[in-house]
């Protein structure tokens, strides 16, 4: 999914934008403080701390917080003012859920690190590896992984339910939060599908990016945050305008990081996805446009599991010499601007959108 | 988990209890409407047919709808009368939640078979043998299975979510699932690392049964149609008072059936738990009374994943001549007897514990 190393800037201190920097710190304290409860209740229960213990490390090791992020500015977007308990404990919500599909999601790529730390299953699977044989230890990371993941789903939506929100205001929630739920699953599904054979069909990628990152990461959250605000229609169809290209542009960046970024700052290798054989746009522009002799050997390369660095700048040269970077940077450029397009025109208060307007720059122009 | 084969006889046509027949019909429809609509927008997001097709056939496709039960019986013990419309779906989404643990508990387990028929995991990489290699094909078949699975969870929230219960109604019922779903992981947890190493640790096997079955199959559920209903304090103090031993019971009574069940009826193998390990109080209890011989020799049967139709025998032999298998029929018994007496004195309307004490010898008494 998507790179989830550095924080963003966010805030200019003196400016009259919403604290977003503050904001994502009290997300950070609610989750903090309900996975402490948690890891005591589970104690009491008998459960061994590895499970939460991993949990807890992981959600709280680093990420963008990009979906708290949104769900707060949506939340100033449809004005929103004063005390901001509830939406910040609708957003931690979010990122416990976010949790749960990127434990999923490393478990079935099979990636090692993620955040610049073991992934889950592999966490679990070094801590079981004293105590049975290696393949043993193996199964039950994979395992655990899926229940630890599990887990991280149960309590997003137990914390969603205990923000002390007025029923009607949670009822007004629950569908945003369900489509967002079944987006983010699509997404994954077909993305598990395509990858291992990226032809150059740019449809199923862009799908893809529509499911995993335009509606999951970016619409429903500022949705979710506008619709406690008690938003109307136009302010919803505003957020949606914006946030649709923006979250295009945002993944179609994240693939290019994917493959042309610094391992030491994204927090990821750039060998992943061109040894898994992600089918993304980019990919599927340089198959399209590629000569044949280069097709072949970019067909021969990508998906290769045992693919090396120079086997990946023979990748990078031809994306570069064949057009596919610019063609992804053009994209970005194209979809970054249609979102500030639809800013100009929302009806949203001027500080929530300027602190909109940082936010895409932010997430577009970024290099981790 | 549970053995999940064949539909359990519940009521009796002329007598004055709910028609839990009548419910259960009602439950599969609300299932069965809910999927196809779910089919249907899948398609037109160009999802491929297989993932929600796979689900419909495996959640369509058998079980004994227990938790739909229970819920359907806490609606009556809290004394709901009338349209049934809510709690049937209320019922039904605690089924596909119960879906979403058995597909990630039969990819965890590595089960090939479930309700006489191929488990998710399995039909998945079958159903994409033909266009990648085998290996290839078993990773996908896993992903795919994980994903299935979180849908759905993600979709038995919806059903709940749209049940159109007043909001305060909605409000009362979801801490009660909330504390259904930590609990079902919690087992499931514990079930995952006491597997393959059984000892004779009764406390850890006992821990599993209370939480995977005794108040997740039993006690939520039972509230979750009580809390519906506007039932009083009392009355799901008297739920809980059923609930934990009749849980208990049943999934004792599971446990043997697992080893001395008729795979015919039971619809899965009864060389699955043997193999794999599974630390049950059947095994805890023979490893505790067998003579130094035998317990060596159930050590290096049970968890043998090779173990064959005359090794388990050998098993089933020394749990019936140590007297563990008596032991457990005595613990059932006890247990049933403890449930009953709870009905006696529970303030619920007459034909609610008329249905209940069918409900608790259907649970206790079967072979299937």
């Amino acid at each position: 999914m998507t790179s989830m190393a550095d924080s963003v800037p966010l805030t200019r201190p003196d400016g009259p934008e919403p604290d977003l920097t503050g904001l994502r710190q009290a997300v950070d304290r609610v989750l903090d403080d309900f996975l402490a409860d948690k890891a005591r209740a589970a104690a009491d229960a008998h459960m061994p701390p590895e499970a939460i213990g991993t949990l807890r490390a992981f959600v709280l090791g680093g990420g963008k917080r990009l979906r708290p992020l949104f769900c707060c500015c949506g939340w100033y977007a449809g004005g929103g003012t004063g005390d901001t308990t509830a939406v910040v404990r609708v957003a931690a919500a979010l990122e416990l859920f976010h949790a749960f599909a990127l434990v999923h999601d490393d478990l079935m790529d099979g990636s090692d690190t993620r955040r610049g730390r073991p992934t889950v299953h592999r966490a679990l699977a070094d801590h079981h590896r004293g105590d049975r044989d290696p393949a043993a230890a193996e199964r039950l990371g994979a395992g655990a992984a899926v229940l630890v993941g599990d887990l991280a789903f149960v309590w997003s939506a137990e914390l969603l339910h205990t923000t002390g929100l007025p029923a009607p205001v949670l009822t007004a929630l629950l569908p945003v939060v369900d489509a967002m739920r079944t987006e983010v699953m699509y997404g994954q599904y077909l993305d598990l599908l395509a990858t291992g054979d990226p032809t150059d069909d740019i449809e199923t990628p862009l799908r893809i990016v529509r499911y995993k990152t335009a509606t999951y990461t970016c619409q429903r959250p500022l949705h979710a945050g506008a619709v406690l605000a008690g938003a109307s229609a136009p302010v919803l169809d505003a957020c949606t305008a914006f946030a649709l290209p923006l979250g295009e542009a945002f993944q179609l960046r994240d693939d290019l990081l994917g493959v042309f970024g610094d391992p030491g700052s994204t927090g990821k290798s750039r060998l992943d996805d061109l040894r898994e054989g992600k089918h993304t746009v980019l990919l599927a522009l340089a198959l399209r446009s590629a000569r044949p002799a280069d097709r072949a050997e970019l067909r021969r390369l990508v998906g290769d599991p045992a693919l090396d660095e120079s086997g990946a700048d023979r990748i990078r040269a031809l994306l570069t010499e064949g057009g596919a970077r610019a063609g992804v940077e053009h994209m970005i450029r194209t979809r970054r601007a249609r979102a500030l397009r639809a800013l100009d025109d929302a009806p949203f208060p001027p500080a929530a959108t300027a602190a909109l307007r940082d936010l895409a720059d932010a997430l577009t122009e970024r290099s981790a």
